[in-house]
């Protein structure tokens, strides 16, 4: 049986989180003194209200959080935090839509950054800083998921990078969660405090600067300007910009070590040289083509432009300085192939995740080897330990539900009368929680056209996407209810 | 050591062979009394010749053919045959560019249908026979590779279909090749025969229908017109070769069990089921959106077309009777899908196999139970046996170097100048041996505008799908040469 009380009782002690943070944006319109601070206070006050009822309600609930509970409060999190997260946009009218706030919302909290809103200037600061907040929120969410609960569900992958996987064992997840999330947490807002005073040195406003670095480390790709980064016509900031999409892309446990001074860590572990080897090696030829077909003038602007979208795009963040759809159609094809990549296993990026893409080439690469001598055992190796073949069968699992999804949901998108490009560019950004795509919802454009069920749609493909395809698919599979 | 005597000797032996089917073409010419008769007769005589010479030198080699031997010579079969079988194209100048000749050869051999004719009425009888004959011979290759060789060199997925695979025992693999191809090359030709009788009776000149019953055999779609199957507005010509596409898309060890009367063996194979069940679900629903849409008239028609296509693309077949491309969108979609599914194991069709993409899907759904429950062993099953984790890591392996191969080529392909569609439909159509594909590259149109580099890169292709990925990616891997 599902202990319902317990989901709800964590429910209730999030919503006063998210309550909270409201009452800080409200703190925000204050300072600014325009119209959306009494929005907030309503808001704050719903999720605050609502919450403390369940909290009050569900207190005595026994503690007992297993596998079951822990798959439904995941996704459970994402959903309510996006349904109470659009109060503020839709109740200001920000969002006039219901649809559309909705989509903003829980675009930010999975991180995604596909935007429907087309005048983003317009809005007033405390709805600019909601939405950077939420990918925040989102950002430090995914942390304590990757790298504290996923792995004791059994998905996601950072198995591989832990001593033991814990069983289901519940009076020890919390302590564990916990001491993770405390830690990682620091970092986390270390890396965004450092990021707001370079951006800020580097000429964007404090409060501009405080956005962009909030979407940054989220790598949530929310910008407070409507054509994104390429507004900022500085290569200080965009190189900055750069470095912290890389670092938010990388697993934040190497981020510890290196604050811990274990740098050795680093340098072994093999899934970041492929992730360091990787935006490197596509970046270099980008900027090649990019500078011999003549589509930027100067060397500089060729390696930026290159990095800039390369690494937008395989951490999954989806800021943008250039539209890489005029781009030499290859270049177009690079960035869309960018998409399927994804950032690092315990990072805040989504997407497939360089790791799965690693274990798949070693795998395929050594079945050559395994034709030749057919009687020889030839595990795959990662960060030198063999990957027990329940490893690669559940990245295989992984690769082919998600490919399975992305076809389904092409073919839904299409009955929109959205053609080929835009319906596989929407539902690949949107599942890997990028932010643009292709054709009609590429760099340059949103998704404000999308019908109301395209957006709900889209929404839900981030939410798969965002909690690992598994966790929510799971949820609809017979084998989940029954005891 | 690489055996290199025993590989010309065999090279040898089967360019005699082709040789000897240049004779027939010229005498198909001789009948017509047509200009391309003397081209055959000199095309015959270079094979013949070339095929004697390297046959008497090495018919003293020792006759062991282990399994980088049988590597060697599946590959070079096809690329021998191909360039011998460009002859009568090119010296008959019915296609002058040799580059042209090839690709049309490798087209024909490789069972793709893929064309750069833009004027097929034109050709004269004998060149438009060995264009099908090619295709013909091609899928008794490919008959008697999928169910012989592959298996014996450790490729191709029929392992799973084998009681027991044999290791690579040198003496034993020529009888048993020998005896596998009989039996079925006689079904083949019971096959042909009968479509050739029926295509007649429906209208058909026996010229076309002979071409044509063996070019849908062979799931090769190379036809006698430029309209393809369209030329033929017969409901019973269309159904008829359906029928027979469906059939060359299956099993052909099912065949054999249905001409020895063992029906339950066909009720009972898993496979089947799946790709019977696959052809109707999918072309039903492709009808009722045909209908629906109105793209076409009539409900038979819309039957009629849609399981035309479906079966075509899904058999890697490849002939047309309407173009999918002015199709509603999602159609379109759907049908760009269905070029990654291909045949069964076992069939003349390509592509990645019925077979391969049901354990992809079962080991995706058995994960989600392995989630719950994971200390539970949780094999895959297939015709009622356990897969073994090596098959599952086989077939992931398989769609990893697939997929990759297609992303890089449409990367090559983009370089030419063809946008995101042309790209993977040329990609997807050749490396899955179907024929038409998306764009510039559709139903309606042929690959006469691709660039030279471009042909032989998409001839590589089809050859590399022809042989099941790893027969060629092996040749190129140093375990491959390392002894």
């Amino acid at each position: 049986m599902l202990n319902v009380r317990v989901v709800l009782l964590v429910m209730g002690l999030l919503l006063v989180v998210e309550g909270v943070f409201m009452l800080l944006s409200a703190l925000v319109a204050a300072g600014y003194g325009e119209y959306d601070m009494p929005y907030f206070l309503q808001s704050a006050l719903i999720c605050i209200a609502t919450g403390g009822v369940l909290w009050l309600a569900n207190h005595k609930a026994p503690k007992s959080i297993g596998k079951r509970e822990g798959y439904v409060i995941v996704t459970m999190v994402w959903l309510v935090f996006s349904f109470f997260g659009l109060l503020p946009f839709y109740l200001s009218k920000a969002i006039p839509s219901f649809t559309d706030a909705f989509f903003e919302t829980m675009s930010g909290f999975t991180t995604t950054g596909s935007s429907i809103l087309n005048d983003i200037e317009a809005l007033p600061h405390g709805i600019l800083f909601w939405r950077s907040i939420i990918q925040w929120l989102g950002g430090m969410g995914i942390i304590v998921l990757s790298l504290a609960i996923l792995p004791v569900l059994g998905v996601g992958g950072m198995q591989l990078f832990m001593a033991e996987v814990p069983g289901p064992v519940p009076d020890k997840l919390h302590p564990r969660i916990a001491d993770t999330a405390k830690r990682l947490w620091g970092i986390y807002v270390v890396y965004t405090a450092v990021e707001t005073i370079l951006l800020w040195g580097g000429g964007m406003t404090l409060f501009d600067a405080v956005c962009h670095s909030f979407t940054t480390m989220a790598t949530g790709g929310y910008s407070t300007k409507q054509a994104s980064v390429a507004f900022y016509d500085s290569a200080f900031i965009q190189y900055v910009i750069i470095v912290f999409m890389f670092v938010a892309g990388a697993n934040f446990t190497l981020s510890y070590s290196a604050f811990m001074g274990r740098f050795k860590r680093i340098y072994k572990d093999e899934e970041f040289k492929y992730y360091l080897g990787f935006v490197l090696l596509v970046s270099a030829l980008v900027a090649v083509v990019l500078y011999v077909s003549g589509d930027v003038d100067t060397v500089e602007r060729a390696i930026r432009d290159s990095l800039f979208q390369v690494v937008s795009l395989i951490t999954t963040t989806g800021y943008a300085t250039a539209d890489y759809l005029v781009w030499f159609p290859t270049l177009s094809i690079v960035m869309f192939m960018l998409m399927f990549v994804g950032g690092s296993a315990g990072s805040t990026g989504g997407g497939i995740k360089v790791m799965r893409i690693v274990i798949l080439l070693k795998n395929a690469y050594f079945e050559l080897k395994r034709l030749i001598h057919p009687n020889a055992v030839i595990p795959v190796r990662f960060n030198s330990k063999a990957v027990s073949s329940q490893v690669v069968t559940n990245v295989l699992a992984f690769i082919v539900i998600y490919m399975l999804i992305v076809g389904v949901s092409m073919i839904i998108m299409s009955v929109m009368g959205y053609n080929l490009d835009t319906s596989i560019g929407a539902v690949a950004t949107c599942i890997g929680n990028i932010g643009p795509g292709l054709g009609e919802v590429g760099p340059a454009v949103n998704f404000a056209h999308v019908p109301d069920f395209g957006k709900w749609f889209l929404s839900f493909l981030m939410l798969i996407g965002r909690l690992e395809i598994f966790t929510v698919v799971l949820l609809f599979s017979p084998y989940f209810w029954k005891n």
